[in-house]
């Protein structure tokens, strides 16, 4: 199933092709088109997502902590998993898709999962969803929603709200400062040969 | 400095209250003018935002990753730093504020930060303010801006357009999959004697 997705995602194949891709909006237009359509062709396998809504109960019945559990998948094949270890390993970012990304890094010896689907028992929260982003995934199935999660009193939802509102908007105070200072940082990036992109 | 902003912060002190707080929207909006005014009140102090500048450059001097650095402060203590390693470690999600939020917890044994101040070199990307928002932090302070970060290639700006949009308008196909199937991990967090809420 994953090779039909081969190609399809600018956005998994790096930024800069994804930028590009805004300079026509009417190519971006038929993109996303396209990119919907194949979405709904994906016939997402049973087993991977059955894995991950058992290792999410299984967490909650062991005690190790909150239900939800992820698994990332290469062709056809499991990579890794997580499950959400927030509580047991005080680690906030701890949670499942977090966790199976760093273990499907580390398998692979690479910090891009960029033929990589994610099955998660839950729709990722905010920090998960832009990890995934990060890690250039090129699809996710989910079981619960966000709203769901919301029932049982966890915040993803809640979040998302906030992370759409401006910096001053937010409940959380943000203040930029320093910024003049701040930009050496990035100079020594801009003039570096040792960096690497990511 | 971080005293004055005890008790302030709803969102800090766990979701539920948070909720609450919009159940009447007119107290949300005296509660945001209050927060916001409150922020601008902030005086942040200077050896900290130095101290993450620094290391977001001497990581990039040193070949280890880019140009971002972060210190988890409680009352006016450095608790933890934390320095981008997403290539180094091979971890995508390695960015300098998820690194010292992690060590930040280790050392303090404990999944909240809620009585933190985050100083990063730069504005979060969304992972990281999710996780900031998930560690229950009070306040963040930072030196280059998300649009800072896209002029040298880092797609920080570009996700937090992603992530605003609805999950069928983003570039990353994401489906909803055995919704019913999945309910049984919640349905089991529901009835967990066991567990600890985040």
């Amino acid at each position: 199933m994953e090779d039909d997705l081969t190609g399809k995602l600018t956005v998994g194949h790096g930024g800069q092709s994804y930028q590009d891709s805004h300079a026509e909006s009417g190519q971006k237009e038929r993109q996303n088109q396209m990119v919907q359509e194949k979405a709904q062709q994906m016939t997402p396998e049973t087993q991977f997502m059955a894995t991950a809504i058992s290792l999410a109960t299984e967490n909650v019945v062991s005690g190790r902590g909150g239900p939800f559990g992820a698994v990332v998948v290469r062709g056809g094949e499991v990579v890794a998993t997580g499950i959400n270890q927030v509580t047991t390993s005080n680690d906030p970012t701890a949670h499942a898709e977090v966790v199976a990304i760093r273990n499907a890094c580390k398998v692979l010896g690479s910090f891009k999962l960029d033929d990589c689907v994610v099955y998660t028992s839950c729709e990722p929260c905010p920090m998960c969803l832009a990890a995934i982003y990060w890690a250039r995934c090129k699809a996710v199935f989910y079981g619960n929603s966000a709203a769901d999660a919301a029932k049982i009193g966890f915040d993803d939802q809640l979040f998302y709200e906030e992370l759409k509102r401006s910096n001053a908007d937010r409940e959380l105070p943000m203040m930029q400062w320093m910024s003049q200072e701040a930009w050496e940082s990035f100079s020594a990036w801009e003039k570096s040969p040792m960096r690497i992109e990511y």
